[in-house]
């Protein structure tokens, strides 16, 4: 309920900030404090800073009137990290934008937080230079909030997850105190990691303003594969076989055939499975790793495979791959989706129990995702016209996170917790290291200030 | 100096565990309290746990009667980390020396922490599997120490450093309770990354019993190079090459002429570079690889490129680099090494700038290491029994620290920090960052029990 007593703490926020910088429109309020979770938000008032300074105000402002913030890259957050509430100031980054630096001497780039992964990947291949994380959210998504969750993404396998390239952070605390953390050291051991503590704390613990990231040479050439399989199964058993060969691709993305069905635009359920590959190097070191991939897929039964080593026809194997997401809510209207991780020897048993779940519960699962570190997006799409499917959905969810659990895995393996899963920290987090997750959060917040309630239980 | 409240603490000590599990021998108390930083520890007592139990009983023993704990692997750090003092139990992990598991399906594998790097790397390539750290004391450090130090070593340029491969973590922490972090996920975004947080923390934050690690498929092949170029700056010239001709190679290791000069015996001055390079991949990859990497290095103007693709032709060419510590200590009889970091693009200004700053100190500084991740070793030999020489070596260290430091770089790349180092962290590390890592150590260890004086100042 807005009190005239908010509407005067609306006109002191606005007071302290530069014409412009602040909004306190109800329409603002609630579009950007809602983030992909589609939880709907609305905040007391959304900050968009120009500079680090506006950042320190806004967040010495919360403190000293009962406010936290709510740090927003471009707000695609699936589980509601970006979601602000009514006592909340979103700092939205999406001002500072500026990248500051792409040195392929240093193989360091230094960017502000809003900057879309996206634009630094192009940037820095303009210069020969590669930023290997690529969610699959990157021509949408900033690296400020890819580091704040730890994005993972279409890479991973070969080149591991954003942590790995995160090699300083500059940040205000809670209590306005700006510091930096790491360097533009390649490699350094002094004190803790706070660098990686940081990352993927979901702007629970520091506020970032500058990124410093960690760039490789850009691999000169990448050939794509797309192998189709009978089975459910045959997808999974391709993977093994091609990690078995000694090729470690970049890409090992899985997809179901039911999941191939709905991006044609047919929901009708069907068995068989894809796995698209890609490998990169030199072109006669793609050449290779391709004729190595296509006689792993062809010796456990691939129906068919094909290579493209171009980039249009790399694109046109990848293009059923980056649209399923969207065309899972195309078809059904709804779904609830869940990136799950197992260890890696346990997946396809993992799918198939989870699977099985989901039917017993009445509701479907399509599967698809990272096979080549078993962390598989499982879509549970549903008409919400129909009475009861939300219901089965949910108990199917609820299914699936326990089986990935029992088989030692992970509930969330790149989306992080936010607040759509923060009932879930408990059920896999040791409750030890939980409360010095909990005593790390005290210690760099003790006022709650900084996007509370996410991440982890407080 | 000893008392009979000591001895009578000591035998109490020794009764709380199975016998052979406790030495107090005043031998033993000087060896294992001494590492390679030859610091003389002096240490209460050594507990040789053999299970998690031992490490329990002694942290909770160490609690309540005034003492303290240092982990101990095979004690080869060079910094102090596992020196221990007069009220400091030493807990000796030889015995906890098991591989539990390598599982090429989960490319994961569990051991203890008492496992040397170099027996797992054994292990996991007798199943095509690869465990990419390789500390140049891989033969004689455990994967225990490498975890507590973040250890680097000669594959971090393509690979990354021990950080990047922990999965997982079992500990015992400070109030002698369990905990875990991490799993057999590759993985997860639940909760904060204590598993970073602990790693490379030198045993202050928590004592590892059990760790779970990361393997890559094995590389099929590799090939080395060796290039020799006639000043000093030729070998940072030629990495510079390499890589802007879009190779990665696993190692990218300088060494000055005067350092392969007293690798011969020979300790007189002179000028020039060698360095060695070694790509890995299929046998065409390589082959490619490593016609690249000629051409790069013979367009900046090589005196000699030899190829090797064969592992005793390998071995030949790494046989110099893999002798250099000793032989310092052979020639001399006595070194300070410092392995300084900096951005990469201006190491060869900076190994200038710290040769130039040794020669106005007197003292001598020989140079080798990672030209790749931009961290090499500084060694400043001296004769001690030559009056000055120790302080002329000293007087050039802290130059060459400043010069890191005035860089943008770090002072410690891959060793840590230590007794040695302890004072230098303030000079690199942010006053708030450092005030936030001294939150986090008061919150996993208020009492001080673990390793206390090592990694941050306190």
């Amino acid at each position: 309920m807005p009190t005239d007593a908010d509407d005067a703490l609306r006109s002191r926020l606005a007071a302290a900030f530069p014409v412009g910088v602040v909004s306190c429109d109800p329409v603002d309020r609630v579009l950007l404090g809602t983030d992909g979770s589609k939880i709907r938000g609305n905040a007391f008032a959304v900050v968009k800073p120009t500079d680090e300074d506006h950042v320190r105000t806004a967040i010495l402002f919360a403190g000293a009137n009962g406010l936290s913030v709510v740090p927003r890259g471009a707000g695609t957050s699936p589980t509601g990290s970006a979601t602000a509430r009514r006592r909340q100031i979103v700092l939205d980054f999406s001002r500072m934008n500026r990248i500051l630096d792409v040195s392929p001497r240093d193989m360091v780039a230094v960017v502000e937080p809003g900057v879309m992964c996206g634009e630094l990947q192009s940037r820095a291949e303009a210069v020969g230079m590669f930023y290997p994380p690529d969610p699959a959210s990157a021509r949408t998504s900033t690296l400020g909030g890819n580091v704040a969750t730890c994005a993972g993404g279409l890479r991973a396998a070969k080149y591991g997850v954003t942590r790995d390239y995160v090699l300083g952070l500059r940040c205000v605390g809670a209590d306005g105190r700006v510091f930096e953390t790491g360097g533009r050291s390649l490699k350094s051991v002094v004190g803790y990691d706070l660098t990686r503590l940081l990352t993927g704390s979901e702007g629970t613990l520091a506020v970032f303003t500058r990124l410093t990231l960690r760039l490789l040479p850009k691999p000169p050439h990448a050939a794509t594969l797309l192998a189709e399989f009978a089975d459910d199964q045959g997808g999974f058993a391709a993977a093994d076989a091609i990690l078995a060969a000694g090729v470690l691709p970049r890409a090992l993305e899985y997809m179901d055939r039911d999941v191939l069905g709905i991006v044609a635009g047919d929901p009708t359920p069907r068995s068989g499975s894809s796995l698209l590959i890609e490998v990169d190097g030199s072109p006669a070191d793609c050449r290779d790793q391709a004729e190595r991939v296509a006689a792993a897929v062809r010796s456990i039964g691939a129906l068919s495979v094909r290579i493209a080593d171009a980039g249009d026809d790399r694109d046109a194997l990848w293009a059923a791959r980056r649209s399923i997401s969207s065309a899972v809510y195309r078809v059904f209207g709804a779904k609830r989706s869940e990136d799950l991780g197992v260890p890696r020897g346990r997946l396809a048993e993992a799918v198939a129990a989870i699977k099985a779940a989901s039917r017993a519960c009445g509701a479907r699962c399509v599967v698809y995702g990272h096979a080549g570190d078993a962390n598989l997006h499982f879509n549970f799409p549903y008409d919400p016209a129909v009475d009861g499917a939300k219901a089965a959905v949910d108990a199917a969810v609820d299914a699936a996170m326990a089986v990935a659990l029992r088989f030692g895995g992970t509930v969330s393996g790149e989306h992080g917790i936010g607040l759509k899963k923060i009932d879930q920290v408990r059920r896999e987090t040791d409750a030890r290291a939980l409360e010095l997750m909990q005593h790390v959060k005290r210690a760099f917040d003790p006022a709650g200030i900084l996007n509370p309630g996410k991440a982890i239980p407080e």
